[in-house]
Parts: C-alpha cells; structure tokens; sequence
C-alpha cells in the first residue's frame, strides 16, 4: 500500500490549492469567531459535546484568540440542512455523520459507516495512513468542503424489537426504523424501511406502528426508553461497525486561516476522535447493565440473517459501484484495507479478545 | 463510574500545582527549544517516528515558535537512563515504553501493558476517561515528571520459537528472551526470563544460546530477521495485550510552558496516541504475509498455556498489591475498568469482529 502523509496530502493540500494565506495574518495570532452547527441534540450528550470538546481545546491552543461557538441541531440549522450550510459558508463548520447526507450521494455513506464496513480501530487506520481521508477530501471538493475525522461510537447494537427474529422471515414485512444505505440494504430482505426522526420513534413503536427500531448504542439507547415497548436488543448493528463522525468545514474558510490555525484545529480534532471513542467505550458498559435491568434482552442476530444481509450488501455495493464512479473508488479502497486489517486482526488481536472475553465470563465478570 | 475531564484533573491540575505561567508570557509566542530523547532507535521506524511527529505538529501549532529536537536513544542518554535524565531535566522530554522502568516500581510496567490487560482502545478509554492518566501523573510526581499517552503497537505477537510448543511443559527451562514483568509470570511457569538488547537477541537464537524471543508485532520484528532461525510465530503476546506508550515530561519544564503551549502539545500528543496506532494496523498485515511467505509458521499458543499464565498473572498481582500500595490503587482501577470493558466488548464489538472475520477467511481473505 502506499503510504500517505495525512495532512500533507490532504487539508495542508486544499490549503495548497486555495492560495497560503497572507504571511502577515500567518504570523500573528488573529481573533477568529467561528460557528459549529452540531447535527446533534444536546440530549445526545457524548455526541453533541465532541464539538464542544473541539472547539475548547482550539481555544486553549490559541490562547482564546479562535473562539468556536457551538449550536445544537436546529438552532441554526437543521441536521440534513447542515451540510448545505457549511458548503454555502453560511456557518464555517459543522460536527455530523456525513451519511445523512446520503441523498447527495452514497459516498457520504462511505464516509461514515455502511454494513460490514470496517471496525472504529480500522477505520482510524484508513482515514490517516490508508487515504481514507484524502479520498474524502477529493471528493468533498465539489461541495466546497473539508473534513477531518469527529468520533466513533464504536459497533452498534442492532436496535429493539417487539418480537424475537428467528430467521430472515421474520425479516419479511418487518415495519424497521433504519435509514439510508443499509435500509436500502435490508429492504432488498423483506424489511419495510422507516425513516423517523428520533423524537417521534417511542409512540410509533409503543402503537405498534413499527416493529423495530435501531439508534445506537447502550448509553444514547437508554435516554429513549425502548426497552419498555421492544425488550429484544439484538446485536451487532452489522450496518454500523465502526461509524465515524466527521468535522466538516467551509473550504473557504478553512483555506483563510492562518496555517498554525489550521494545525491547531487538526490536532483538537484529533483529541475529540479519540475522546468521542473513548466516552462511549466508558459509559456503553454501565448502560447495557442498566438496560438488562429494566429487562432489555440482548440476542445475536441468527448467522443465518448476517449471511443473507451480507451477501445483499455485496450484491448492492458492486451494482452502485457500476453506476457510481465516486462510490467505486473509494469502496475499492474501503475494501480492499477492510480485507486486509481483519486478515491481521484475526490473528493477534481476536485471539486475545476471544480468550479474555471467555476467561472474565468464566469467573463472572 | 465518576467521569472526569481528562486534563482538568491531570496536567492542567499539575499546572495549577506547579503555579501558572506569568500572564505577559503566556499571551505571547515566546521561542522555545526542546530536546526529546525517545528511547527507541531509527530502525523502529513507527515507534521512532512519533515522537518526531509530536514534535512537528507542536512547530506547525505554535507557528514555529516551540521546536522540539528528536534525537535516538542513545544520542543524548540511553533507553534505560531516559527516566532519570527527565526527573532532572537533562531533557526535556522522552517517548517511552514505561515499563523499562519497572525495576523502580511496577507502576511503570501498568501504565504500558501487563499480562492480560486491556486491548489498546480499551487503555485508550481507560487512560482518558477513566481516570488512568490521572493516577499515571499522581504517581509521576515523586519522579518530577508528567506523561501523555503516546501510541499503541495494538496486541503484539508472542514470539519467535525454535520449537513447538505444544504444553505448559514445553515451557519448563526454555530460555525466552522476554523482559519485565512477563518475564518474572512466566517464569513462576518455568521459563527462564532472558534479557537480551535488540542487536543480540539474533546471534543468541542462531547459536541456540536461547530458544526463543518475543520482540513486537510482524511489522517490527520482520526487520530483526528471527524468521530464519526460529519458524514458529506464535500469537497472542499475551503479556501485551495493548501497550501504550507515553511522553513523559519533566514537570518544572512542563510548568513552565504558556498554558496555550501546553494544549499545543497535548493535543499534538492526542494526534501522535493515534497515529502510531494507524501505522501499525496499517503496516502490520502486509508485513506478516511477507513473514509467511519466508517461511514463518504462525501458531496459536494452547489454551492450557494461556489459562495456565492467566492463573500465574493473577497470583502475581495480588502478591504485588499486597506489598505495592501503588500498584494496589492502580491495579484496582484499571481490573475494574477492564473487566467492565469486555463485559461490553463482547456484544457488539466482538460478535461483529467475529463475523467478519470468519466471512472473510471464507472467500479467501
């Protein structure tokens, strides 16, 4: 593989490009007020502060001189409206899962997660030392747009449902609350996609309305209460692995600050990657104890559901890459690391989670 | 589990401790010099690297006002005397494996990696949300010395055996060059603990003078040769299951730096944590196909050897807490945290990874 210099290929590279900015403002510590429009609500608490732990840590390393301001979603503007708002410059950036953007194109998918995609660690790799990121910044161009990598949540659960799934019939007609790609993905299975805003997703459920719903993880899972109207929590969300949320920024903008600006938000960047992880890794534990209490009842999706879901996933990916030539590109990329960290990965790294993971179950843990 | 702020409670805290830089200084970009001397060669590429990677982002951030100048081991001072060279101030910085200093305190050999402890994001998680980087500094002080967390090589391998090794006696009187606290567990198993610097361990084995040696990962040990005198390649380290490294700092020098130089570095560091990390998971994969490919036969250590070992570890440590009131502190939370981690690692995470894995092996991955 060859290798790449994360930022000399890719944002130092949209700086190239757009002109350096004025060495007089370059050399001086210039007052920057910013605006970040979260594509979270604050309800979302580890979600919605990554951009607020971004924006503090720009402020401490230019002693308060590049002020960012947070905004929740809706506050300036909406989720789906942000990344319109960042392409016009109407807000400088903002802190999002790029595959709401899907409609525009499924590279944005890409970007974030898409079924049986690659795990958080993995995806990390790809980003910054496999050209993930500088595919993205590519592609990202013709929206007049940069990104850098903003958090994973780590693999999802595969969501609540109201009644226990055996086989890939009890797929058929199944009223599921799961968006974008990998809805289109389980509907090539039967499943009846149902895309809900989250606020709206408890009474459809509790009605009956739907059958099953997927969010997240065990701590943003919980705020919602579906475990009192679907117990069964079947894992693993096989259409999010290793999602990753982006920054996302006004290219323009980005291009006129001043160079040590630029680093200084790229290493913030990189604290609130890992903080985000980190957040989640720390609190999931607690919450899945908590839910098992109030009587969520965790089941593994049967192989025979993944097998099918993965050989659909396959089948859609090779026909969007024949009419897609972004998406090909970079699924190509996508998939070929993908391929070559989990022949890694079984080796070392499995054998020592699976052997932990079965000695801390034997005595209890 | 009481959250905390990463720096809040720990470096900041240290500054707060040491007295705040003078105000006319820390609105300022004052010129800075530094020295890092990492304890690892040139020849390490990826270990070595980071701390010059480190380096460059804290120039590129501070507009080229703190310089730091990265120098092997040995240029200033040696792997061995980094430590003490920092608590003076000698130097300024190092990038270290802590644990070559565990012969001062096991402390030293926790905050990298013991015998079945944490896998590298789960250390991540533990390090910054966790409150491990906090006690690591709490420690630190008797030292004169603070640290950041500086990069994960992922599990390593376990190393390279002239013979099989097919039972717990195998390893009765095997010469196994492996330092530290693995090799003080695995010799209450009968090994016999070799240590042996880097450019030796090749003739040593070549002679037979020891019959095997754990060193790294494929990426690392492939430069050392060990292939072509001892096949056997076995897996997983399980002495290290998720080593961190760190930059340590003397604490007076870390004092001293504008607070806006001190996020500088540590989000440089959050930058560089991350970033060794992608380089091995980037690396590794290849670098095994090619160890394969001279002839290297990776093999599975048994269950019994690793059950064995993993019932040796835990005498151990509970021999050490009952003497070591630091480690007995330390200890406690990080078991704590690790066992709360893989009671949730092993839903989603792993049943993903799992399946991934074996789907890919399937189509000759």
């Amino acid at each position: 593989m060859k290798r790449r210099e994360f930022f000399k290929s890719t944002v130092a590279g949209a700086v190239a490009a757009g002109g350096l900015a004025a060495p007089a403002i370059a050399q001086s510590m210039p007052e920057i007020k910013w605006r970040l429009s979260s594509a979270f609500p604050k309800s979302l608490d580890i979600l919605y502060s990554t951009g607020e732990t971004l924006a503090r840590h720009v402020a401490e390393s230019t002693d308060g001189k590049f002020q960012i301001q947070s905004f929740a979603a809706g506050e300036i503007v909406g989720t789906m409206q942000a990344l319109d708002a960042i392409s016009t410059g109407t807000v400088e950036m903002t802190h999002t899962s790029s595959y709401y953007y899907n409609g525009k194109s499924p590279v944005f998918a890409l970007m974030t997660s898409v079924p049986f995609g690659m795990n958080a660690r993995q995806q990390n790799a790809w980003m910054s030392q496999g050209g993930g990121i500088d595919m993205c910044n590519a592609f990202l161009k013709k929206y007049n747009v940069c990104a850098l990598p903003g958090g994973h949540t780590g693999t999802q659960m595969g969501g609540w449902f109201r009644k226990e799934i055996n086989s890939i019939e009890d797929f058929r007609g199944l009223k599921f609350r799961v968006a974008g790609m990998a809805g289109q993905i389980l509907a090539t299975l039967g499943v009846v996609p149902q895309q809900i805003p989250p606020a709206d997703i408890y009474p459809a459920l509790e009605r009956g309305s739907i059958d099953a719903v997927e969010f997240s993880g065990p701590y943003d899972d919980e705020k919602l209460g579906f475990v009192k109207v679907a117990p069964y929590y079947y894992f693993p969300g096989f259409w999010e692995g290793g999602p990753t949320t982006h920054f996302m920024f006004n290219l323009d903008k980005w291009n006129e600050l001043p160079k040590h600006y630029q680093a200084a938000l790229r290493d913030a960047a990189a604290f609130a990657n890992a903080d985000m992880t980190a957040k989640y890794d720390t609190r999931n534990p607690a919450a899945l104890r908590r839910l098992v209490g109030a009587g969520a009842q965790p089941r593994a999706f049967k192989t025979e559901i993944m097998e099918a879901a993965f050989i659909a996933a396959n089948a859609y990916y090779d026909d969007l890459a024949s009419k897609d030539s972004d998406f090909k590109a970079m699924w190509t990329s996508y998939k070929a690391f993908r391929d070559e960290e989990y022949f890694w990965f079984q080796v070392a790294e499995y054998s020592y989670d699976s052997f932990m993971i079965r000695m801390l179950r034997n005595r209890g843990g």
